[in-house]
C-alpha cells in the first residue's frame, strides 16, 4: 500500500494510491499519515477503511505533503555511505553519526525547497527514508524490522556554509522547507526486507548526480534501529533518514550548488521518485 | 508567575506556585504548560484562571513533570560560554553551536537522571532554559525578547562516551531521562531582560562544580532568537537551553562522573533549583 498525505480543497487529508487516482480516507484517524500510525493502525485495517474512501484523479492539482508532518523524532544518518564519507571531510567512524533534523525544515513532494537569504550554498542528498509503526527501547537487531511501517523518499537539502560554521550541523540541516519528504509513504511489506537492494538515484535537471544501492549502506535499517534504541526511546511515527550516497554538489571540483529554478529529483526502486523545485527565499 | 507541571492523582495538570500552595489551574487549555503557551494564554489570562483553581500543598508528594513536556523544538547551545570552550576539545566558533535534544530525553525536577546500561560516563551541564511563547522567523534582535514567555532550569546531562563517538554529540545528549528540566518556568516580567546576571550554579553531592552569571553567555538569549530564526521558524513552546559554563566533570582531572544516588542540582537566581537524583537503567 502506498499512502500519500495530500492538501485537498484546504484540508490535510490522508490518501491510498490507486489504479483509479489517490483513495481519500474518511477523518476518523486524523489528517496525515502519521496520525494513523499513532493511532496504531495496520495496513488490514487501513485497507478496511478505503470502502469509505472518495477517489480524486492523482493530477497536477494535487499538493503533496510530508507523509509524516510532524514526526516525534526525524532521526537523520550522516556517512552511511562509504564513498560519501571519502567525499567528505571526515574520518569513517565505528558508530552511526545521528543528527536531528525538525518539523519546521520539512516539505512535501512538488513543494519548493527553498534556497535562503543567508547563504548561496543549498546541496542535495537523496536518501532512504524509514518511518517507524512500533516505538520501543532496546530493541534487538533481529526483531528491528517489525517496528518499521514503512518507507519513503528523502532530500537531505543542506546549507553547507551553515553544516560547517559550528561543530555541529544542526543548522545547515534544518533550514525550512530544505528537507523534501515523499510523495508516498509504501508499507514495508510490499519491498525487501530493510528496504534493500534497491537502486537510489538523485537527478538535478535531469542528470543523474547521485547513484547507489541501499545496500551500499554500512549500517543497515535493522542495525539503525536497534543501535538508536540502546539510548533513545524509538516512538511510533519516528522517521530515520538513512543516509546520502556520493556524488554531492560540495564535493564536486567546481562545486554544483542548486539554484532557483534548479529541478531536483530523488528516486527509489519500488517506492517511487520525490521531485521539487528549487526557489530562493523571498525577504518578508 | 511560576507555572509547574505536575502529576496529580495520576494527571498530568498544570499549577502555579502560591504562598498557599500549588494553584492547580482547569483542565481547559490542556494538561502541560506548553499547551497553555501554545493556546496563545497571557500571563494576566493565566491568572484569571487562578480562581477556579483548586490548590494542593507543595510537598513531597508532588510529582514533578518537565514544564513543557513535548516542546516542537528543543534547542541547546554548545560552547556559549569561553571558559566553558577552554575545557573543551573545541576553537571558539563564530557563531552559535546548536543542537537538539528530543522529547523523550526530558525528566522533571525530582525524576530520576539515569546513568545509561550503555556507558558509565554521564555529566552534568547546568544551563539557563528559554521558553518561547511566540514564534517567529527572520525576528530582529531588538524584539527578540518579546518572544519570550518565560525562563527555567535545565541540565544538560551528557553521556560523553557517545557524545564523541562520531562527530555529531546527538547521541550522547540524548539518552532517555538525562535531560532534567524545571522545577518551574518563571515568566518573563519576573526576571531581568533576557534573565541576564543571575548566578547559576551547579552542585553535586551539595559540592558546588559550576558557578558562572548568565552574563557570562557570549550569544544572549535574543541574539540566539535572531540568529536561529535567520534559519529556523521558531515556534511558541519551543525551547532554548542556553549553554553551560566551565566546570564540567569530564574536563576535570581525574574525572568527575555521576553515579547512581548522586544529587545533581542546578540553581538559577530568581528561577529555583531543579533537583534530580542519579539512577542507573535497570536491565529489562
Amino acid at each position: 500500500m502506498k499512502l500519500v498525505t495530500i492538501l485537498l480543497e484546504g484540508t490535510q487529508r490522508v490518501g491510498v494510491l490507486t489504479d483509479r487516482g489517490i483513495a481519500v480516507l474518511p477523518q476518523t484517524y486524523g489528517a496525515d499519515a502519521g496520525a494513523l500510525i499513532q493511532a496504531g493502525l495496520s495496513v488490514a485495517q487501513i485497507e478496511q477503511l478505503l470502502g469509505q474512501a472518495t477517489v480524486v484523479p492523482d493530477d497536477d492539482t494535487i499538493q503533496y505533503l510530508p507523509p509524516v508532518g510532524r514526526p516525534p523524532k526525524i532521526i537523520c544518518v550522516g556517512l552511511n555511505y562509504a564513498d560519501h564519507t571519502k567525499e567528505s571531510p571526515y574520518e569513517q567512524p565505528d558508530y552511526p553519526t545521528l543528527f536531528f533534523r525538525v518539523a519546521t525544515s520539512l516539505v512535501g513532494h512538488g513543494g519548493p525547497i527553498v534556497r535562503p537569504l543567508a547563504s548561496d550554498t543549498l546541496d542535495f542528498e537523496g536518501e532512504l527514508a524509514v518511518v517507524l509503526g512500533k516505538g520501543g527501547k532496546h530493541i534487538a537487531r533481529d526483531s528491528a524490522l517489525e517496528h518499521v511501517f514503512g518507507y519513503s523518499v528523502f532530500n537531505d537539502g543542506s546549507v553547507r556554509e551553515y553544516q560547517f560554521k559550528s561543530p555541529q550541523w544542526t543548522v545547515g540541516k534544518n533550514f525550512d522547507s530544505t528537507g523534501a519528504f515523499g510523495p508516498v509513504l509504501v508499507t514495508a511489506d510490499e519491498l525487501p526486507p530493510g528496504a534493500a537492494g534497491l537502486l537510489l538515484q538523485t537527478r538535478l535537471n535531469g542528470q543523474i548526480v547521485q547513484s547507489a544501492s541501499t545496500s551500499d549502506m554500512l549500517y543497515d535499517v535493522a542495525s539503525l534501529i536497534a543501535i538508536t534504541s540502546e539510548a533513545i526511546t524509538l516512538e511510533p511515527g519516528d522517521v530515520i533518514v538513512a543516509g546520502t550516497p556520493s556524488g554531492i554538489g560540495w564535493a564536486r571540483n567546481p562545486k554544483l550548488i542548486m539554484r532557483d529554478g534548479d529541478v531536483c529529483e530523488v528516486s527509489i526502486e519500488g517506492i517511487g521518485t520525490l521531485r521539487n523545485r528549487v526557489e530562493d527565499e523571498v525577504r518578508a
